[in-house]
This record gives C-alpha cells, sequence and structure tokens, in this order.
C-alpha cells in the first residue's frame, strides 16, 4: 500500500493537523475528498488558498479583511468612544449577532498564556495602545473568556488602559440564560450573587 | 462583517460538508487555516488536488492507486486464489495491518442500503464478478462490517457468488479481544457461544 497511497497519506497528514481532528477523522476526511467531484475539489482547494491570499489584518482592529479597514472599522455608524477587546476574530462575530453593541473592536489574536509561552508581545496590544492616544475612546471592555488566561489578559490589559485616562470595564459574570440554577458551579453561583441587580 | 469575510465564510461553507463536522469546527478550522503560512497553505490546497488528481481506481481490485493496478494486485507473492470483498480502502489498510492476510481484495465502494436507496449496481459489483470467471478464485470472504448493510451486502453477493463454483465466506463473529465479556450485547455474546472452538 504505502508508496500507492502515498499522495492519500499526505492529505491524512495535513488534515490531521487541524485541531480536534485525529487521524481517524483525516482518514475520513481524506476519502471524502477522493469522492468528490474535480469541480468540487477545485472548489475546496481554492477556497483554502483564497481565504489566506486575500484576507489580512485590518489596520485598526486586526480582524480579517479584504480592504485596508474593516467594514467595522470603516463604518461611519459606529460608536468610537468604546473599544471592545477580544481573543479572536471569531468572537467579534459572536458579539455583532447580538445586535446590541455599536462601538468598535480590537482582536488581540491571543491571550496571555505563560504556560503556552504567549506573552503579550505576541498579542496586538502595542495596536491597541496606538488606538487609545487620542482622547476619542472613553471605555475599553474587556471581553475576553472568563478563563485564568482570559482573566490575565483582562487584568494586564486594564493596568495599561487606565492610566490613559481611558475606563476599562469587564463583561459580567453570572448565570447563563437559559440554564438550570442547579447546574451552575460555585464560583458562577458566587458571581450571579454578588453581581445581583435590582428588578 | 458579511462582505468583508466573504472568502472566510466560503471557507468555513467547505470544511462543514465534511463528515462530522459542524459549523463551529469548520469555523475552527478555517481560522487554523488564516494562521498557517503561505507555504503551509500551499501545501494542504495541492495535497487535496494531488489526491484527487493522481489516484484513481485499480482495475482490478478498485481501491485507490496512482499505476493502473494497485500494489497488491500486481505483486507476484500474494495468492490468487482469495478475494477479501470490502467496503472501502480503508478497510483493506485495516486488513493489511494484520499482517495476516496474503490474499487478493475487492473494494466495493459501498454497502446496499436501500434505505439510503444505493443499491447493488451502484457498487462495484460487476467488477467482482468478472474476477470470478476463471476459476483461479476460490474463496471470497465477505469481510463487511456486522451492520445491517454490511449483512446484507454479504448475503447478496454470496448468493451471486456461489453459482460460480466459489466459495463464499463471512468474518468470524464474537467477543473483541481485550474486551470484557459483561459488556458484550446479547447477540455478540450467542454468537460467541454458536461459533465457540475447541481448545
Amino acid at each position: 500500500m504505502a508508496n500507492n497511497a502515498e499522495p492519500l497519506e499526505r492529505l491524512i497528514d495535513q488534515f490531521s493537523r487541524f485541531p480536534g481532528i485525529g487521524r481517524k477523522g483525516a482518514t475520513r476526511m481524506a476519502y471524502q475528498v477522493m469522492g468528490m467531484s474535480d469541480a468540487e475539489v477545485l472548489e475546496l482547494s481554492s477556497a483554502i488558498r483564497d481565504a489566506k491570499a486575500r484576507l489580512h489584518r485590518c489596520k485598526c482592529c486586526q480582524n480579517f479583511t479584504e480592504s485596508d479597514l474593516c467594514s467595522i472599522c470603516s463604518s461611519p455608524k459606529r460608536d468610537r468612544s468604546v473599544i471592545c477587546v477580544v481573543e479572536s476574530p471569531r468572537d467579534v462575530t459572536a458579539i455583532e449577532r447580538t445586535r446590541e453593541y455599536n462601538g468598535m473592536y480590537h482582536v488581540l489574536h491571543g491571550l496571555i498564556s505563560p504556560m503556552d509561552g504567549i506573552g503579550a508581545d505576541q498579542l496586538c496590544v502595542k495596536e491597541l495602545l496606538a488606538r487609545l492616544g487620542t482622547g476619542e475612546v472613553k471605555e475599553v471592555i474587556m471581553a475576553t473568556s472568563p478563563t485564568v488566561e482570559g482573566e490575565a489578559t483582562a487584568m494586564y490589559l486594564a493596568k495599561l488602559v487606565k492610566p490613559l485616562g481611558v475606563k476599562a470595564t469587564r463583561l459580567a459574570y453570572g448565570l447563563p440564560v437559559g440554564s438550570s440554577l442547579e447546574y451552575a458551579d460555585e464560583t458562577t453561583l458566587y458571581r450571579a450573587i454578588s453581581g445581583r441587580g435590582e428588578l
């Protein structure tokens, strides 16, 4: 088999590099490719090259875009006094889906994680600070995940942002909507109690 | 977002067509691609095109190969009197890994499944029958999965093969090696008892 299946082995290797895809999943995917029409295979391989070739980082918020500035950064309708700091472009999409936020974004492209050897200098932190100098921005919302790395990054950024006269805020902690109270962990429940609001 | 992220959306669409990969997994994969170097992206997209362009079905066993005949069909060391019939090329790899089988293979590229509208004419059945005419083949091992579709396909093929004077056999049923007897389902346990062998 070995020599004859070489292009297939190469493809399986490629697929198994994706996060969450093991050897078996990659094999299934490779055989799926073998079952596609030539046109479908071309579509898939060009979609991969296109995404990488045509998209780059917005020079303002660092989200992916095809232009110099992304659609949010170039929109005159957005509120330029608030910047929401997120880990990745996925988080921008998630927050946009709520249709409740009308400010700007800043994508860090990662979180501070000493365990993985990722420090603040590997994230888009200086690009964020560069946006705060003009006095236009009044508030920076730390919208990183409520994990150890997310909290550490939020705390670190807050310390840099506050001396510039900009308010640093954090997303609220509490019970996820639709969840059952009995399944909430102690920390979440404690946070929900201490952050309670008046009705 | 919509217009600017268009190449990304296209890529996510493409990835989410793979079996077992949902929208979220496809999104993670797409962002993984965005984080790759240009060389890595080229490697991935060409691996996809290559596998499809360079591999085709062996004209004898229907497994994927780069040549006219696959390495097993063209090997003088293999026993041409036995053909092991399997659902997919993956199964060939699995059986080859046992290093216990020295016969030939035949890949059906599917199983009979009336629920999915797949009949025998969509499988490589006539190619199998064409190999049995010469009298060289003495036995056909039905190595399809012990599922409803696998059993139905094995039974169907056995009926076609036997009138040609070829022995049709089926893989043994029983307890999987290393498993615990208490977790075996009734059917497997019944099969293991009725198929018991002398020590």
